[in-house]
């Protein structure tokens, strides 16, 4: 029997391993830190992961989708919070609608047990050293033994995430594309603690945004009643990690830009000393195999930076399509490689320029009234016209919508919206009979 | 007193280490292969260099303009071969204005002795293998005997080409952007020997191109009455190297787009076989150093396709560059290094750009009629207003302009020529007087 092996037991590489165990056939995963259900979490560096429609679809072809839903917060929109203290609650969707918050560990896990319940034996401490992709051989080094291995497959999969090993092999070969990006501003993850009574401090129902301009705070609730908390700043600058180097200088700065937060962040001193500043990635690639041998999938090919909350659930939806292509190719490796690249490709560009926009979007536009006036308007067309006009977080979020017509059609709307914006008294008539029914001719044009 | 040390010794690295050892500095260079002076040079990878006047300037700097002059072939315009053997001679500028076409081999030997004449010492075969730049400590490794050499330095310049192993160490630091891109093109040399009686085959004054639309064959003249012929092509597709394995698949296909000058080319199946087909890389990265220890130059820091004929020249400029900003910064290296990434960087993105841009042109609109009409009508108003109105060619290749500075006015000068290349019969009446004075109302707005 022809043997798969994946490198990297993340969340998408667990994903994979319980679609391929379901076709019945013989997988290994190799994972190069030790069994995170037995360790304690390292904490500071895993910003709360949001799963919304594409990833439960995901998990839904293989059952999972249900009991993934028993661990998760829904959030059905955004509360804004100003430097005041207001906050104004954003839906993101219609009634019903709502994405979720799910802690990456615990989600992680749940998905390797699951894996190992399908028959795959995952391989802890198993750092990839070594490649020879056209012999299939991969060689692994156990960081804690010192022992070195080297294990021979049919197809390799590396889900081994954005600074990938298995895409530096690929890297070596003739004429591939590769680029990575950084942003000019970090993370650093920082925590809101439950109330001393054991409740939420802040409304649980809601992804909490501090928007400041060119940088930003947000909150998703845990189950425990906590909110993790990560705050997304220039590295360089006025307002930037590189000013925020003493106990004063953060507690000052929390207190001019986000007062309203701070009294419940008792912690916030330990987290900030504690926690590393992360940097944030693009990463594209083409092509993601070599020949019928190796492919890679999720942050190995694509990873992209979290302003939309798509990251993980891009991933899963890499399983999916891969599992629907496999359902017709799954006797010609080399084809089923090929045609999922060819497909999948244009969606994973289109969603990493999608996140990248939304960053301003978040940190910026959620507090613009334009911005808002944009949202009543574009809500009001949807509401009479649901399938011809759908503002563009929907058809990421809530849609299966491939993203690169995701992307297409939130252009075209944007440059039909900015006309209906430029229009001169817009803001007080947009509900009048004459003027929406301007407003919709051009829409639905 | 400081140690510089240089690795690669190549066209940028040879000028750069005569540019160090003019200013009295202790001066080493490293470089991975033989002294090309010594040995065969390894045919059939270098397309013939076109220099220019960035690059002349930057050689004027170091007095060696009149050597490199002598060595020379002035190109004062493109001779374009039509399928049926018509040409048409387009001139590049003005009287007086032409590229020159240079053997990179020669071109490179003179400056490997020029440096060695000005001080500096060259050691060979000479192969970086490791670094550790905040020690400013280099490994190398002689590929020749196998021995191992540590050579520790105050500043390291990494000139070691489009696959730098210099820059492979910084790309190890944080936030290091880095993309790389492959043309679906390739490339592969060929030949057109001296006539019979010695002399030419073609036309000597002239870059000739046999623009086919998709690709496009290039040849360019030699001391020795030969040409150097550079066939661009795709990869894969219906004229592609791909389908072009056999004597009889390249003869038809010769035969069937370049007949003309298949019987110039004697050599050509043997050089076909003998040589072997490239790829076409864009190279962009940012930062371009660590902190005062390590700086990249040249192709090591925006290696760029060649259809500008800018790569040399770009890194001969980046010499210019960081020697007239040495003047004020010398004693200051991360001052130096740092104002030179950050004023360089905006220029060789842009020149970037252009060479991709210029591809198109190239193998396909300078065949076409609007073109060689926007080229008469630019040509005129530059005539009449030579400051105000420089075609882009002319910026890029016969101007000390900023590449930045002329891939945006190029820009305009675009849009504003499609509007004028867009009225109703001005490719009959653009001389009319009231139509003429229309077009330089336009373009002198």
């Amino acid at each position: 029997m022809e043997k798969q092996i994946i490198i990297g037991a993340g969340l998408v590489g667990s994903l994979h391993a319980v679609y391929l165990a379901k076709r019945g056939v013989e997988v290994e995963v190799y994972e190069r830190r030790p069994d995170m259900r037995n360790t304690t979490m390292s904490a500071g560096r895993s910003i709360n992961l949001a799963i919304s429609h594409r990833g439960l679809k995901a998990l839904d072809r293989v059952g999972l989708k249900a009991k993934v839903l028993e661990m998760v917060i829904a959030m059905p929109g955004r509360m804004i919070h100003d430097v005041d203290g207001n906050t104004n609650f954003q839906p993101y969707g219609k009634e019903g609608q709502h994405i979720n918050s799910v802690s990456r560990g615990g989600l992680n896990a749940l998905l390797m047990t699951e894996a190992e319940k399908a028959g795959v034996k995952i391989h802890f401490n198993q750092r990839c050293v070594a490649m020879n992709m056209d012999a299939g051989e991969v060689t692994f080094k156990n960081d804690a033994t010192g022992q070195i291995s080297t294990v021979v497959a049919d197809h390799i999969y590396g889900t081994d995430g954005a600074f990938s090993e298995v895409r530096h092999n690929l890297m070596m070969t003739e004429r591939f594309d590769y680029s990575q990006t950084y942003l000019k501003h970090g993370y650093k993850e920082l925590s809101i603690p439950p109330a001393a009574d054991g409740g939420f401090r802040l409304a649980k129902g809601a992804l909490h945004i501090w928007p400041r301009g060119g940088y930003m705070l947000i909150a998703l609730p845990n189950l425990d009643s906590s909110f993790t908390v990560t705050l997304f700043l220039s590295f360089e600058g006025k307002h930037a990690f590189e000013n925020l180097n003493t106990e004063k200088e953060v507690l000052a700065f929390f207190q001019e830009v986000f007062p309203d937060v701070l009294p419940h962040m008792p912690t916030l001193i330990d987290d900030w000393f504690a926690n590393p500043t992360s940097s944030l990635v693009t990463v594209k690639c083409f092509p993601w195999r070599y020949k019928d041998k190796v492919l890679i999938f999720g942050d190995a090919s694509h990873a992209i930076v979290p302003f939309y909350g798509q990251g993980m659930v891009s991933g899963f939806e890499d399983c999916y399509v891969f599992d629907q292509l496999a359902d017709e190719l799954w006797d010609d490796k080399e084809a089923l490689f090929q045609q999922f690249e060819q497909s999948r490709k244009p969606d994973t560009d289109a969603i990493a320029d999608l996140a990248l926009r939304n960053f301003i979007e978040m940190r910026d536009s959620v507090a613009d009234p334009t911005f808002l006036l944009r949202k009543k308007i574009e809500k009001a067309i949807n509401t009479k016209h649901p399938q011809k006009w759908i503002p563009l977080y929907s058809m990421v979020v809530f849609s299966e919508m491939r993203y690169s017509e995701a992307l297409a059609r939130g252009k075209q709307q944007d440059s039909i919206m900015a006309e209906i914006l430029s229009w001169e008294g817009i803001e007080e008539n947009w509900e009048d009979e004459a003027v929406f029914a301007r407003i919709e001719r051009l829409c639905l044009a």
